[in-house]
């Protein structure tokens, strides 16, 4: 962190967060909350406003040996969404997520706010390029599943407790054809119900859950 | 359905909306885009309004003999989050869903369009007398599981497969501490990674499908 915008109403409700950007180095800014509110890009500002350097890694070297759930979003829109998939794929336990294609920038403040934290929690790489991330994927030892609501294999018909990378696609038109024939398999969620589908979010906290369950069953944790 | 309003330009898109609907008696009335807009409460109108009657019906008599699952949401503030879960409540294969407490009209436009249809599914009745709620739960033979992020009792360690009745809460401060008295058991979602919580609807999905597959999975089917 840089530096700290920070209003006066603010600097007494949480005098503990402006003492420890201070003890890292930050420069701390009184700030208006006129300036605050234009800051931040919300109704109701918080008060607060941070200078951080970009959170995103490179692609290579972003998935450790050993990785065992991972989350990439193919052609991802909506910011409030992607934010929403990092936090649950942060609670989930994965090891990284991957913004690929044409994805939101996770630095996008609705973004920011939406992962309520989780984005720099969890490693984050971003590439236009989905096949050299379905590539990273493999060579990290990962299983590639693609989310789509009219596959044949059921979720709770897999055995979940490999290692995979779980791929998400866009809100209105899903993953692209060539990336559901190049992931291993494609994974519809059961509907039980009458629902069409599941909303990207919810799709992926079910994955990612179901999966990492699975994964502390079969290693007795 | 008692009366459709339609623009000509959705009157040429979509002929067997229009044409379901006056074989099922509605008046169909057609508007200008401006008024379509109007009427819609969006930014991006499709061009078609229905005028339908209210959806929700009687606390008393919601709950058929041999429900398996409910959602039960209290003091649940957004309608998108309401609607949201009303979906994913759907697609898991709940019986029914009831708004307790404080909780959004589940006919705010917001909580009908992230309903994405399910609103029209499922079985729902509101009640502010959140411990009548629970009284029509039991004696529907549903356990009552609170889910909250600081219980005790994790997920992945419960036997999901009897009949459950899930209760969520206000999306900042959760389940009243009366209610969490009286449920049979407080739930909490197993976090792995360093995120702080979930929030509501990914929160619900992951419960609500958990319990879904197993009782399906114990089920044989």
């Amino acid at each position: 962190m840089h530096e700290l915008f920070v209003t006066e109403r603010a600097r007494q409700a949480h005098p503990e967060l402006v003492a420890a950007a201070q003890e890292h180095g930050a420069r701390i800014s009184p700030v208006t909350e006129q300036a605050a509110a234009g800051l931040s890009e919300t109704v109701t500002p918080q008060g607060i406003i941070a200078v951080c350097d970009l959170l995103d890694r490179p692609l290579a070297g972003l998935l450790a040996p050993g990785a065992g759930l991972v989350a990439v979003l193919v052609d991802v829109a909506d910011p409030g969404n992607a934010g929403t998939v990092i936090r649950v794929a942060d609670a989930a336990g994965a090891d990284a997520l991957i913004l690929a294609g044409d994805s939101v920038d996770p630095h996008n403040g609705k973004c920011v706010r939406a992962s309520a934290g989780s984005l720099f929690h969890l490693p984050i790489a971003r590439s236009r390029d989905v096949g050299a991330v379905l590539q990273e994927c493999r060579a990290a030892g990962l299983r590639v599943l693609a989310a789509h609501g009219h596959a044949e294999t059921e979720l709770d018909s897999l055995d979940l407790t490999a290692p995979t990378a779980w791929l998400f696609g866009n809100e209105a038109h899903g993953l692209p054809a060539a990336i559901l024939r190049d992931a291993d398999t494609a994974v519809r969620i059961p509907i039980y119900g009458a629902a069409e589908s599941l909303n990207l979010a919810t799709a992926a906290a079910v994955c990612l859950y179901t999966g990492a369950m699975a994964r502390r069953r079969s290693s007795g944790g």
